[in-house]
């Protein structure tokens, strides 16, 4: 066949006109799958000779146990190509339509400045970053992040916020358990107020916590000593801003907290909930430049005042924070701080289970604040405030009638002839949030110009439409509620700071943007082999839908009918994604890995309880399991208790069985990564499932590694019940550098109907009554079609073939490594690794006192970010190479580790120094290297050119970064500008 | 007015309380021009303040003379903010319709690859780079040109090429000004199915220059010793393929050249012009993945044989040529190869006119053969075919008739039922090309499946539609005439260098162009301050519209009916233009700013014969023009008078004058660039344009410079008939590192029937029997929207404002130059300098043997691209830093200037050698300055960071490059794959 010598080969002409003369699908050197492989044809044979098998079918029937294996070809549409498939999904797209939505609850529309759109969401050097663990080579990101946080903190008033969350309604969930935490109180008492969404995420997380809720009632305040938290939306759902001063002093005096979920752009002109003494603050970052994209993905974010001398909240608070820390020459270094407080460190003892947060998102909100500054945010502020202003104007002044007379960008008309305003606002295409109670609901925002305000006078008035002139004239004599002497008008200043004040043409935003994008390396320098983290290609062709107007522009909360496109893109991803996994049913709500596991812990507990049996509440989890796993099941109410790995790695299947039968009564599930964390097909998985189900447990799969299954075995056909997917690994959606993630969960039939629910929209026909996991009833829907794109291009085959190829590049790093003196750690009983490998670097330190960690740092200096760092072994590197990169890249990386051995060598034979030598030193910045005080007994080209691809390297910015100073000192805000020099 | 607080001014909020009490108009925060301007009102404030000037109106008012001042505001549309334009413009972008078009004729269908659009096309890193003079730090796009040049090569099977020309009908044109200069014969013979647009711009420019064309018949040759060079279209306009290889004997026989005019595409399964023995290939590679994009822009080439032992063709091949030579270090580097063949030297002595060509898209069809490769471009021609000869096929065996059986992708249907063809055709969306003579033409391409394939069956047969696996099955068993054992079958072997067999998959291709992307200085790094070539920001929101579907995907010569949305943008253009320029009227075809130059003066010299003056041909021009300016005057066949400058660089008005007098019977033009080339608002302009008006002659007013005039005077106003205005300088279109260029023309109404027209498609009422000056009939249409939205959102007084800003930022500059030791070579009689400045670098050789050229290397250590060096003065810098520049860069620059003055002086006072020193060694590389055997006598650190922003700068890739030995070893396609290393 002509594919078969499409890539890297150069067959003479002769030979092709022979090869032509056979059979050859048109357009075959289109096929996607041969541009998202990496290595070609010939590459593919050297590395299959090189490990001593015939072809990828002997390799994979090989180390994927034969109990399991899947032999049929996967029941997928046959592929298209990259042009054929946006035709295709361009046709889906204009299905969608895209009316002006006003109705707010947490959702708005925004304008993405065109230059953070084409050089941070759609440029591949920010989205394909992985998350900034390795911090010397990920500054520009720390520093936008940072910004982030300093934007959080000094807007909400609030000093201490973290990098962000996942939305605004987990975001809330969120802080009610770390009330509840911090104040050992386990009630809440909730504004009746609230974003439904936020009520319902409230509902769904304390329950298994044992938080109960009740009702605020402004009027009549009733505290106990129960009350941990009262959450309150500021200005609200329907768009009043309350008096709160009074109310916070009282709920203060019972040492309850005081958590206000709120709105950045009103807060630039509306009292800070710093400014109010409120305890914490939560919201959503999305109408700072991020579209609204059917629901997400956005940052949500989290602040928090100090409450006492231990600074509790701040100590507790769930998620990444970046903090200020020092680099080994004592330059100003950005890092992750307190790590300590994460779920990768304290698993079941963690606050929450967040992981993956939404550090892309973060990052455009926090430059559209770099970008306008606090004077033009305030005037857009202002601007969408007077527009509110005049139209509650036009309304009162044609006998409407308005709920309150405080408000920002949102108006509550009652009593009203709601058929009437319905039927003019779908006349001009538009959304508004229509009450149960003959209310109507408009919010409005910076896309709302004079054509529009117009617009909506005639709906609401049904007056004919005026000159923009009279919109004009009678605006600017408007008196607006919040501007002025308001009691809610903000006097406290914010964002004083240098960064906030010097991007504000596109050049200097640019330029800005460019330099902190070249201080990170992403998938454009090198490979970023990331054990259990795949950073497999991000094709363009994937991405490129994300941006069309109709997949970004829709409300999550517009009418289904207006959603047909999307819901096509739903519909096919279930049926694609059951065909995968085996499972019956798919719930594509969860917005993180985690929030899947979450999402699927859930469903197991409320089966359980619908099946009459609550009592079990007994989670079996591997050591070797990844942090979020206990703390998901801590989160489920479930009670963790470890199984064993025996010395090859693998589950200790006695052990498993054992405790199985001990907990038989209480026993609710096993969380167990396939192939395990450890990168090896355990062959005792199904006798692990049926073990578990004949005690009563239901199986969670995480399907972290499905990237090694896909094609070759189903969780759903070997015993799992329910897993979680992560899209945003296996299925090519960029890491965005920690972030956006899409964890949708996979189910066997008898746990559909405890899939998440909604309470805006109904999500399907199997859980509208169930409550959600996430604020959007399809979580991060406008990136889903990148997972769509690459189902649809890679077909049955090539969906195999990259499984097969992930596994044969594992197995070829693994047989260099070895042959160059690394130990692999674990292998299955035929000496293979699945589609990741373990490397022993323990010997080191004894040998010659090098830590794990120099080795990663020493990598940089070679031009690689370090795999995966002393986990799930410790002392140990995780490799995953993935099928994406070539022999080419691989061969590179192992040069690298190989010439690193090699340096160990030295230092244990005594040519390098044992304390000052380039490992420990790692990784060499320029300026260092460049110094002309450089007096190191090693050589500044060893430091800087280990080898020849060295010379266009991405530098590392800092020295290798102290984390405990950091943590000592803890700073997370943007300091003085003289510390950017 | 809030507005004149919006850009960094930090003013409390109770001041701005005030502030909102007045009337302020609504979303003033969202003006474009505070975008697109650098500095701040308070920076703005500062450098009047240090100039010396009140205000903008006072600095304008006094540098610019007031007799030709514009008094008015300019009549221009009020400016809306981003989202606003991005609206309108999508709503006119609506209306042009997207049919399929199978028309053919120089244009085609093609595929860009998502990962070429995303990282090229979409990249701002790639398109706003400059020309690469500096070859140094423009190392990426120098060997992606190469590529280009050697894919060209390869595929032609002509050893000689260059890095593009502005489009097929122009290079056709130039390939014969070629040939009649080589050969010193006045006559071509030419093919009668070359592209009507081919012929016609071989009229155009031939018969200015004496060439006579005669028609070519291929059965009947009649030679003489005139006969410079056949030109043939291989395969002709109707698709034809003529067996060549008799003709061709002959045709060298008699000492004559062949040109052939053909299709990469086709050459990579059809014998190649080399195969063939031509002597000259021209074409266009606009089908290697460059949308079509209504016309342009695309890049064109030409390849030349070895006809004699001088290699005469290669040496005086125009346009830019990409050459291989060594870096001060011995490294492998490129740069522009034989400089003194081009116009900026040879003047009227060059072969053409040639200056921007069309890097950007060169760049774009090299990629996309790296991409593919060999063996997957041969796929893609072969589909090609085989699609077309299944449609053969079909319409035969449906009693249809072909024109003829050899052809490659283009089909003529002749005595068939064009108006049922025709009925069919608009039924389905699809565009034909329709003959005069009842015949239908149709040509496939790679966009073409079976849908399509399946459609066209429908339109030429009337059947009706069968399933895909019909249309595979038949085309599987068809026999295509290229395939086999055909005569037209190539056998050479092309593209086998690596690296056109290392970048298959998207993961190595993304890393390959990022690669070669951060070698390059573009406008993210830093200020481009060329003089005289404006690199001021190209924003987000004007380049966005390029790739939208609705403006990229239209055949040139579709129905003018479905192509509304663009003809608006024209006329709106025209409208916009004439207001801004004082002209009547506007051609927007010629693609490039000397393109426009010589319909310009063509336009001039058609008045002059149509008026009975024929024999008016003395060009006058003064000593200091661009040098395009007399190599399109020797085009145009004008003699050039040189008119001398005084000491004060302006036009010396008495030599003017008497010029004017000798020759006021032969008087045809003066040609003057305003503000001069020296940066100065010379007061005299009126006068020159009156003396030459009494004398008879034409004022060409060259449009370089017209960014410093924009709503302060009009070239229309003051005397001009005629003048070419950059839009990819002062209207935003970006450089695109050399090219894409656009260069309309304005006219006064009495010029206004000379303009530019277009065989196949009318241009506008003006000029529809005149002939084309390039092969699109609006030129380089899909980047005309770029300039629409920058008028748009700029408004008449952003853009007078922009022209302002520009002068005041040359004025601040060459204040703070002077203020540092630098002496500013031209100034007026107020001691200003308009939008640019030159300084003068002449003592520095004396007193510290410190040449120009040592200056401007030792910039690149300092992180900054030079100015224009050693024009239009010797041994000068001139400075253009546009208005897009913030007083931060411009502050960085003048330090990094000041700071180079002072290590001369500490070369003057013998603290730095005379030869062994940071300037002469300039610029210094990473692999230099981290040597271990480092030995200059002064330190690494002063070499590589004498300024703290250097630590972010982006680092030369080579070293100083050596012209000379490359142009004496002159290697211009991709030399071995170890130089790469």
């Amino acid at each position: 066949m002509l594919r078969a010598v499409a890539r890297g080969a150069r067959v003479p002409l002769a030979a092709q006109n022979v090869l032509l003369t056979r059979r050859v699908a048109i357009h075959e050197h289109d096929a996607f799958a041969d541009r998202h492989i990496g290595p070609s044809r010939l590459e593919k044979q050297a590395m299959l000779d090189f490990i001593g098998f015939k072809n990828l079918d002997h390799l994979t029937s090989t180390n994927v146990p034969k109990q399991i294996r899947f032999e049929k070809d996967l029941d997928l549409p046959a592929p298209v190509d990259e042009f054929t498939m946006i035709r295709e999904l361009k046709a889906i797209a204009e299905k969608n339509e895209v009316w002006r939505s006003y109705i707010g609850m947490g959702y708005y529309g925004t304008i993405t400045p065109a230059v953070i759109q084409r050089n941070i969401m759609e440029n591949i050097g920010w989205i394909s970053q992985y998350t900034p663990y390795q911090a010397e080579i990920s500054q520009g990101r720390l520093e936008s992040l940072l910004n982030y946080q300093t934007m959080v903190a000094e807007l909400t008033g609030l000093p201490n916020t973290n990098a962000s969350l996942l939305d605004e309604s987990t975001a809330v969930a969120e802080a009610v358990a770390l009330a509840a935490r911090s104040t050992k109180r386990n009630k809440v008492l909730l504004d009746p107020h609230l974003h439904p969404q936020n009520k319902d995420l409230i509902k769904t997380r304390s329950d298994p916590l044992g938080i109960s809720t009740d009702t605020l009632d402004f009027t009549n305040l009733s505290l106990d000593k129960d009350v941990a938290a009262l959450v309150i939306q500021y200005p609200n759902t329907e768009g009043k801003i309350e008096v709160l001063d009074e109310l916070i002093a009282k709920v203060h005096e019972n040492k309850s907290l005081v958590i206000l979920v709120t709105d950045l752009l009103a807060l630039t002109i509306m009292r800070s909930p710093g400014d109010l003494g409120a305890d914490i603050a939560v919201g959503s970052a999305q109408r700072f430049g991020v579209p609204l994209g059917y629901g997400g993905p956005h940052a949500a974010f989290m602040a928090v005042g100090k409450t006492d001398a231990r600074n509790t909240l701040s100590r507790m608070m769930p998620g990444r924070i970046v903090g200020v820390s020092k680099g080994a020459n004592g330059e100003r270094a950005l890092r992750l701080a307190l790590q300590t407080r994460e779920q990768h460190i304290r698993r079941d003892k963690a606050t929450s289970n967040i992981c993956t947060a939404q550090a892309l998102l973060a990052n455009m909100a926090a430059m559209y604040a770099v970008y306008h500054g606090p004077t033009r945010l305030a005037e857009i502020a202002r601007t969408v405030h007077k527009s509110t202003a005049w139209l509650a104007q036009q309304i009162k002044a044609n006998n409407g009638t308005l709920a309150f007379k405080d408000y920002f960008d949102t108006l509550k008309v009652i009593n009203c002839d709601v058929a009437a305003i319905r039927k003019r606002a779908e006349e001009k295409g538009i959304n508004l949030r229509y009450y149960d109670d003959s209310s109507v609901g408009v919010a409005l925002d910076e896309t709302t110009k004079f054509a529009d305000l117009n617009d909506l006078r005639y709906v609401f008035t049904g007056l004919p439409l005026i000159s923009e002139a009279e919109v004009f004239e009678q605006m600017s004599a408007d008196a607006s509620p919040l501007i002025g002497n308001s009691v809610h008008a903000r006097t406290s200043l914010y964002l004083e700071h240098p960064i906030f004040n010097s991007h504000h043409s596109e050049q200097q935003l640019v330029r800005y943007m460019k330099r902190l994008e070249n201080k990170d390396v992403s998938l454009v320098h090198s490979m970023i082999p990331l054990g259990s983290c795949t950073m497999k290609l991000n094709a363009s062709s994937e991405l490129q839908p994300v941006t069309w107007e109709k997949f970004g522009n829709i409300h999550p909360f517009a009418p289904i009918t207006q959603t047909k496109g999307y819901q096509q893109v739903f519909s096919d991803l279930n049926k694609w994604l059951c065909e995968i996994t085996g499972y019956d049913n798919f719930s594509l709500q969860p917005n993180s890995g985690a929030n899947g596991e979450y999402a699927g812990l859930l469903a197991i507990r409320n089966y359980l309880i619908h099946k009459g049996e609550p009592q079990r509440n007994v989670c079996l989890i591997p050591t070797s399991a990844h942090g979020t796993n206990p703390a998901s099941a801590q989160m489920a109410n479930m009670r963790v208790v470890v199984v064993e790995s025996d010395r090859h790695g693998n589950i200790d299947y006695k052990d498993l069985a054992a405790k199985a039968e001990k907990y038989s009564k209480e026993l609710a599930a096993i969380m167990v990564t396939y192939p395990s964390t450890h990168g090896v097909f355990e062959s005792s998985i199904r006798d692990v499932c049926d073990k578990v189900h004949e005690n009563g447990g239901q199986v969670y799969l995480d399907g972290a590694n499905l990237n090694a299954q896909v094609g070759l075995c189903r969780p759903g056909d070997y015993g799992s019940d329910v897993s979680h997917l992560n899209l945003h690994k296996t299925f090519c959606i960029p890491h965005g550098g920690g972030g956006p993630g899409v964890g949708p969960i996979g189910v066997k039939s008898h746990l559909a109907p405890f899939l998440p629910g909604h309470p805006v929209i109904p999500v399907d026909s199997t859980g509208k009554n169930n409550s959600a996991v996430a604020a959007a009833p399809w979580g991060s829907a406008s990136i889903l079609p990148i997972t769509w794109a690459y189902i649809r291009m890679m077909g049955p085959h090539g969906l195999k073939k990259a499984s097969q190829i992930a596994i044969l590049n594992a197995n070829y790093m693994a047989k260099r490594l070895e042959a160059g003196g690394y130990r692999v750690v674990y292998k299955d009983e035929q000496g293979l690794v699945a589609h990741e490998l373990i490397i022993d670097c323990k010997p080191f330190k004894k040998a010659a006192g090098i830590e794990v960690v120099d080795v990663a740092k020493r990598l940089m200096d070679y031009g690689f970010h370090s795999p995966t760092m002393s986990w799930p072994v410790h002392d140990c590197l995780m490799i995953e190479p993935t099928e994406s990169e070539d022999k080419g890249e691989m061969d590179r990386l192992v040069d690298s580790l190989l010439a690193i051995r090699e340096e160990i060598g030295m230092i244990e034979r005594g040519e390098l120094d044992k304390l000052n030598n380039p490992l420990k030193n790692a990784p060499h910045t320029l300026p260092v290297v460049l110094s002309d005080g450089w007096d190191r007994p090693y050589k500044r080209e060893l430091a800087a050119f280990p080898k020849p691809w060295c010379y266009h390297k991405l530098w590392p910015s800092v020295g290798r970064v102290d984390d405990q100073y950091g943590d000592r000192n803890l700073v997370c805000t943007c300091p003085p500008i003289e510390a950017y020099q």
